[in-house]
């Protein structure tokens, strides 16, 4: 039996994607958005209210990154998505979050994150949705496996339940993609 | 140090949703689409090509379900990825994939899993993304929680590495979300 939950916006999993712009001045603000994914090839969308200190500074700077939060950093994490840079000029701080500039956009790359998509704005489309052009995906080398490439297990990328507001880890593999339907023959 | 790997359409975590419609016929059909998330309040954006039997179907039929894939049909998730409708008309059955018709949209749930989230078709955007409008979300009564809401303990979703082409399960809870700041005083 189903039971019907009616409209929601509720789907597993859900990103944890800080996203961080710098402001007219050059100061870095981020903020925590659970509505977005890959939106094309070498797109991103997040989905930002009008009010976000965070969309004024996209607006203005044309690029952002797009950090991916990770269990070490939940409270960081969570932080910068209860509290708002229109009122706490201080946020960055207050969340201990550092930066530097991103090599190939107008945009910091907050450290404390393993993984950021370095992102130009392409534009906001005709929903107001924020796409981004990925220029470029930095990880920090701890998060590295022996192949070079982001392990999961080390990144430890966390996800958003939005039914019990909740943050959860991405768990171990339990299977491969492009088998080819073999599996099932 | 942070290791640049360039521009890739990578982001963790990545959905695996089951992209599911009906035919002229009234025919079920799915795919799985790792591209997407929430778009807007009660609104949900898969990017699918153009070429997909799926793509078609939706804009025909005007309505999609999205199931969550789980960790009980890996397999199952990512045949329907890897073959086409367009080239295995039994392509359902031979996933093994069973549907009965949404009572709230007309769009196939497909029953193997959990959860489906139940849309009407917004639009196709300027980008050709597809936008639905969620209009039910429904869930098996085993992944239900004590609380009656969805446990995903027990749904077990499950998330695309696109690093590896792999799939992983959901992990543990750690931490909770709208803390209001207060673990940082």
């Amino acid at each position: 039996m189903r039971k019907n939950f009616g409209a929601e916006s509720s789907v597993y999993p859900m990103p944890v994607f800080i996203v961080a712009a710098y402001d007219e001045n050059g100061k870095p603000n981020c903020m925590n958005a659970a509505w977005g994914g890959i939106y094309e090839d070498k797109q991103i969308m997040v989905c930002l209210s009008h009010g976000h200190k965070t969309t004024k500074n996209i607006k203005e700077s044309k690029a952002f990154t797009v950090s991916i939060a990770d269990a070490r950093h939940v409270v960081e994490a969570d932080y910068v998505g209860v509290v708002s840079g229109n009122k706490e000029p201080d946020k960055m701080e207050k969340a201990r979050l550092t930066t530097v500039e991103s090599e190939f956009v107008n945009a910091p790359i907050i450290n404390e994150f393993p993984m950021t998509i370095e992102c130009k704005l392409l534009k906001f489309n005709e929903d107001g949705i924020c796409i981004g052009e990925i220029v470029n995906i930095s990880a920090d080398e701890s998060v590295l496996g022996e192949d070079g490439l982001i392990d999961p297990e080390k990144l430890q990328a966390i996800t958003f339940d939005p039914v019990h507001n909740a943050y959860l880890k991405l768990g171990e593999k339990v299977g491969n993609a492009f088998s080819d339907g073999k599996t099932l023959k």
